[in-house]
């Protein structure tokens, strides 16, 4: 075996991603050292209790409670402990003593990301995250190294495994949400309070995360726009189908020219929603708990990447390959790249953005509302691509009910809500059943 | 703008991706700038023939003939010459001073990139080559870093447009071969002599950079499997249609327990062939000249990638992205990262490789003749998973004819090519029609 110099490797945490991270590191040890160039030492793993039950067997000594001492002398912190603190505290020790941190943690990312990148670039040190965006999908380094010459257009991803388990099988099976959610949390698809998932939380602080990287611009979390997809039930799932269309939780990355403003300056646009996606997209073929990231470029055209989002054994080769990069990056010597934000594009309210969108309304059943309803919408600069229009069984009142389905042409997100609106309490209007943004078409 | 250090950028060849890579760097050189924290100044462009006509509109003085003077004093080279000289003898120049190299010449590296690797560790200069392995698709980082951690048991990618593009619409409209490629060729999508991609040249020079990467080992060119699809006929796509399957030019890259070898120790294969891949699976829905890569690791499970394989923007978009890690690793000072190829797993001939087939045979339609078949395949350690057996029309002598399409188990690729040969010449078997290997399922 090559005499390698060795490197202090400390570990923070060991949940599910952390147990299988150490088992990792301890099994294939030689292997990882003739790809890094240096030999990784584990040097302990700090966690909040020693004999809690763990994933992966591991040496009782390895364990310690002092994350502080740990992280002393250490080359490399793998920080996996999650929320905020105190995994910010132990992260910007670790960089400030001039180690190179390996992390998972999206949320804390997505919240205190430039206070951790400039406590990186102080002392020269690199943050790696690979982990943090879409599991073991390689996303990081193709939109931060591999596109850094382009100029991203548009990102469309799924990348909460959960919401897309939940949605998968309300659309094959026609499952109510709330079914689906407790047989996803009894097989271990969703947490016990799933609310990170279902309220578009998890989805949003990626969604940060990645068109920080994108468009290289700090995009804080507060300018996220965030849906979740407990509002969408079965019927909304059966018409979306009927319309060549599937659900999906997408975390939508946008550069726009803000035409709103009448100025030609780009502009970007962060949102998570459940949206309408045509059938026929390479997105709608994203099944159960996977993930995939759609990117449209100027110069690159579509690029897609699928995987598993989630999975503790799936993410540690994430973070492992972060530890071999940032172990190559000691040996190699040179201080850390920072972050890329010196474009700083503004980023736009969700009301400046235009997408299409259908509508589903229930109306009176008698003659002129379909006028009435349009006129509405072509007053509020909402121009109508396509309508269906279907009569329900009668109600028991003995007014007749009438479903329109309404496919807009790209309108302004504020026009159509001020529109919607105005619809709601027009007279003609018995119900709005639902309003969804089209993307990908 | 901010005052930013200058490097200057050298740019061998102007083709179709290097007038676009010049074109860009031109455009966007204040993003650029941003992006890599330095100012990147194209310094020359070195060509054969100064007024050859250019898909991009470039300002004549950074025209040169003079490759050499160039590179003299460059940070970074761009090679996009293409072929083995005088690209390798300008990539060797350039690395000798200390410039890092981009590169997208997969010939070159595919036959001489251990020489190439060691003259850039000799100097502490790396070479970036994104855009060697399947054009704009980012799969060299993905490979090299993100899965750095990781153990990658399998490959399967589709990494040549052309053929994909010829055998997609020989599959889509039941054109033939020899009709679809002459189409190609008028609209662009294949070259006049198109050689190195329906012989699978092109890809298995691919096959052997990812399979570099994926396995830590360096495998050369002349240890790739290499067939191409001129004998891929209407016939053998509408069988295998009609047995749910599509055919795809494959590179394959596996990591395998030797067990013809008795031993448990790994190895790898690496080939290229057109095979017959599930409808279901991923690839299958590749189209066009798109190009997709799958990858499977033992920790992050299957992903894939998947966008343009090839083009001169496209491609020139990898470049650019090689271009800006480039320099953000000058301003980051240190040295360059060499290739990781200290795994060194043993290279096993396509003989020793195990998979599924498909054998297709015109056979005497009389009693007997299946058995005799069965028993001439289990005699070769072939075991059938199903037979499927339809009587042709008689021929002219009045001997009835049968064709027989058998799907194998697994078996060892010498056991099967010996078994196919006393097949052959069995006198019972008039035609062996095709032999197609299963893979992805």
């Amino acid at each position: 075996m090559t005499d390698y110099r060795t490197l202090r490797v400390a570990l923070l945490g060991a949940g599910a991603v952390g147990s299988q991270v150490a088992g990792l590191l301890l099994r294939h040890g030689d292997e990882l050292a003739d790809r890094a160039g240096a030999r990784l030492e584990l040097a302990g793993i700090a966690v909040r209790t020693i004999d809690a039950p763990r994933d992966v067997e591991l040496p009782a000594e390895l364990f310690t409670t002092d994350a502080e001492a740990l992280i002393v002398g250490a080359d490399i912190v793998i920080e996996l402990m999650g929320g905020i603190e105190p995994a910010r505290t132990s992260m910007l020790q670790a960089l400030a003593s001039g180690a190179d941190v390996v992390t998972a943690n999206k949320a804390l990312l997505a919240t205190h990301g430039p206070e951790i990148f400039d406590a990186a670039d102080q002392v020269g040190a690199s943050v790696y995250y690979e982990a943090a965006a879409a599991g073991a999908i390689p996303i990081i380094r193709p939109l931060r190294d591999s596109l850094a010459g382009d100029r991203v257009r548009r990102i469309m991803g799924i990348v909460n495994g959960t919401t897309n388990y939940i949605l998968d099988r309300m659309d094959t099976e026609g499952a109510a949400f709330a079914d689906v959610l407790s047989q996803a949390q009894a097989l271990g698809f969703a947490e016990a309070d799933p609310t990170a998932d279902v309220e578009g939380y998890d989805a949003a602080q990626k969604a940060a995360l990645l068109a920080s990287l994108a468009f290289h611009t700090a995009v804080p979390l507060d300018a996220v726009h965030r849906e979740g997809i407990t509002g969408v039930d079965a019927a909304m799932i059966e018409s979306a189908r009927h319309a060549g269309y599937v659900i999906k939780l997408l975390a939508v990355c946008e550069r726009i020219e803000d035409a709103a403003a009448g100025q030609q300056a780009d502009a970007i646009s962060v949102r998570v929603y459940p949206a309408l996606v045509p059938r026929s997209h390479p997105l709608a073929s994203v099944h159960g708990a996977n993930n995939a990231v759609f990117v449209e470029a100027e110069a690159a055209g579509s690029l897609m990447f699928y995987g598993a989002g989630a999975g503790g054994v799936q993410t540690a080769s994430a973070v492992l390959g972060d530890v071999v990069s940032a172990a190559r990056r000691h040996i190699a010597g040179g201080v850390g790249v920072g972050e890329s934000t010196r474009a700083n594009l503004p980023i736009l309210p969700i009301g400046r953005v235009t997408t299409r969108y259908q509508i589903t309304l229930e109306v009176d059943d008698h003659a002129g509302v379909l006028a009435t309803v349009a006129g509405i919408l072509t007053e509020g600069r909402v121009s109508i691509a396509t309508v269906e229009q279907t009569v329900l069984t009668e109600e028991e009142q003995g007014a007749p009910v009438a479903r329109l389905v309404i496919g807009t042409h790209k309108a302004l997100e504020q026009d159509l809500s001020d529109t919607v609106a105005r619809l709601a309490s027009s007279g003609v209007v018995e119900r709005v059943v639902s309003v969804l943004r089209v993307e990908g078409d």
